[in-house]
């Protein structure tokens, strides 16, 4: 029997779907799964030990602002640092331009309830981050995909979709979730160029710039755009919205991301954070602050990247070695994921059952695909695991690929069937 | 110059207004000012100590959970604690009928994604809770509204408004924000049964509960459905959903609410916060149930509602010696409240304009009225002072209030000229 408030659900829960990323978080309690499912940090390059000490200095020292209530803003000392960090790269912020958000989902939200309105046509990349699709489904989005190959977005696929009159471009050019690709220096000034031509403009996500292991560190588009837009003096008010977080480089667990906008955007985003969650925990931000200052953070981020980049070339030489001819994957230059395409007869989701036999998971690329398309494509995450785990969990997951390629049609319906 | 961003905010976005209590959060950055503005609970009542033992075991014990990415239903052990401690009030709730939220804010945000289509009616108390009032605005809630007296909204008023078909009734039945008025019994059991009769569900926001200093504890709304409702043996599925928070008894600052509901209701609120922030804060769900495990919770609320009585009866004291003839006052029996009304000629905004000067501050009850009615009323609030303040603080309200009254309308008009 259905309760009154069953009976009542809004017209726009019949959109919403569970992120198959997020059940399959569930599986991590299972112990014995090898996941390469979740976008987890390794939770062994968590600061542990500095985040201890900053928790038990806060609340020494400032333990009574650390648990009552703060501006929706944010902490002031973390927006500067923020707005620091930012500047180092040659965009004129201001703490005024930054807003302290509860991880970069709830900036994606905060953005989709500020911006988005029923029917809006989102330019983004496909496949593209499902965080994003999942909170503009809410406010009725829909999309405008462009292809992407290993430079990132196909700047001639966008010229044509601008001529549609997109919001806003959605665009993750550093390691890209869920492919791993990043947007080229070159595609980056054509992106902003076309923006600028068609008066659209764009929200880029960044969580894992940060983490690049070989190559040179490409300007933001927010750089470039500043570059462009720059006037003498005044704090940036181009057309880029930067947002990013703490998730991929202090740790997830405390919630923590920031957007960078012109400040008349970042006001009227307060506006809606308040009727969100008032602020972002205070606690968390005051401990966020004490562990990143003083360059602790850039320190702490070389250690990620040499930890990843090993996990990266471990998961890289065993698929090598155990994946059969025939699926293809992306060789990515930082980030946390790789980008597998299978034999296109292959279904992703059939692989997914056959390998949860054999205790390893991985995320259909299915979901991050906003036009439904993608079966035959996989994400897998290479940040969580240690070595020896990794190259167990491929070591099986070839063996399943093997099998049902082998088996053909015959184990594709088998796989079905279960 | 406006930027392309700024050009294009939602629709939506034209009936955000910053909260008067958010914005005066600002205010209490300047040491001078007393303030009987926000909702804030007195620092010094804060289990600093505990808090500080909580997070080190946490660090130390389950450290690299604590700073994971974890599940959108919440921290398991705390959604256990919840419903243990919901269950001691004879309502049978197992975790799984329990969401850990951002603060209780986001559970009205949540509760509006999932239920409220454009144009539906909400019927709520007048005055209500603002941050209600902010966190609907977004999904284009419309109010129907019932007058409310000492003992809470009018029933008569109820049984009206229920005719008009609202798509739920929010109640605020315990020493509700801003009034501090309390919901009778017998209103509660006439509340439910015409509810009941007239198939409209009920969202019981209930964050001050636990803060009676006299008299008896009632039953809160869900209790009272359970009992008419239960199923032998069966967990709650009646026609109630119970949101409160940790933020009155625990931390605010920890930002930590729940919402209490049918678990098909549960699941749809899960798909939800997926797109609104991942899930709550990990190491502070951990904190907080290392805190209030082994009946620390409940001593603590012993020392905290001893502590708001002496500032409540301060507060009455001093209103009775200082405020003038023609203001008048509630006198609650819990929660953080107190409702000044004042001679309809005076607006409230005038008066904390003038209060201002004289560096005290409190919340004109205007911002409370979704109908834009309520001009000469006010929210004082006694948790956050120490006696000695709260006294300074209604003594120089006082004189401003005097001045503006005997000066008459001519006081009054300089007030809006200023």
């Amino acid at each position: 029997m259905q309760t009154l408030w069953a009976e009542r659900f809004a017209r726009r829960t019949r959109a919403m779907r569970s992120s198959a990323v997020r059940e399959l978080l569930k599986l991590l309690e299972q112990p014995d799964v090898i996941s390469f499912g979740g976008g987890l940090p390794g939770p062994d390059v968590f600061p542990l030990e500095r985040v201890r000490e900053a928790s038990d200095r806060v609340l020494r020292e400032q333990g009574r602002q650390a648990l009552q209530y703060s501006t929706t803003e944010g902490y002031r000392p973390l927006r500067e640092l923020v707005a620091r960090h930012t500047a180092r790269y040659g965009i004129l912020i201001e703490a005024d331009n930054v807003l302290i958000t509860s991880g970069s989902q709830q900036a994606l939200d905060a953005i989709g309830k500020v911006f988005i309105n029923r029917g809006d046509h989102i330019l983004a990349e496909r496949p593209t981050y499902i965080g994003a699709i999942q909170a503009w489904q809410t406010y009725g989005a829909e999309y405008a995909c462009v292809g992407m190959d290993e430079d990132g977005m196909k700047i001639d696929e966008v010229e044509v979709a601008l001529r549609g009159g997109p919001k806003f471009i959605y665009a993750l050019p550093n390691f890209q979730n869920p492919s791993g690709a990043t947007l080229s220096l070159d595609r980056r000034h054509r992106l902003i160029e076309l923006a600028d031509h068609h008066g659209v403009p764009i929200l880029e996500d960044d969580p894992y710039g940060q983490l690049r292991f070989e190559g040179e560190h490409l300007p933001s588009i927010v750089t470039l755009d500043a570059r462009l837009h720059a006037t003498d003096g005044a704090p940036y008010a181009g057309n880029v919205i930067y947002i990013s977080t703490f998730s991929k480089t202090l740790s997830p667990g405390l919630r923590l991301g920031w957007i960078i906008a012109p400040s008349e955007v970042i006001q009227r985003l307060v506006m809606a954070k308040q009727g969100m969650d008032l602020h972002t925990t205070t606690f968390t931000q005051m401990v966020a602050y004490e562990v990143a200052r003083g360059g602790f953070l850039d320190e702490h981020i070389k250690l990620i990247r040499s930890t990843y980049q090993e996990r990266r070339d471990t998961m890289l030489r065993a698929m090598d070695r155990h994946f059969p001819e025939g699926v293809t994957w992306t060789r990515p230059k930082g980030g946390l994921f790789l980008w597998v395409t299978l034999p296109v007869s292959l279904s992703a989701t059939d692989v997914l059952k056959a390998a949860l036999a054999q205790k390893v998971a991985f995320v259909p690329g299915e979901s991050f695909f906003p036009d439904g398309t993608g079966q035959n494509t996989a994400r897998l995450n290479f940040s969580y695991s240690s070595p020896d785990v990794i190259e167990e969990g491929i070591r099986r997951l070839g063996g399943v690929l093997k099998a049902m390629m082998k088996g053909g049609a015959v184990a594709v319906a088998a796989g079905r069937l279960s």
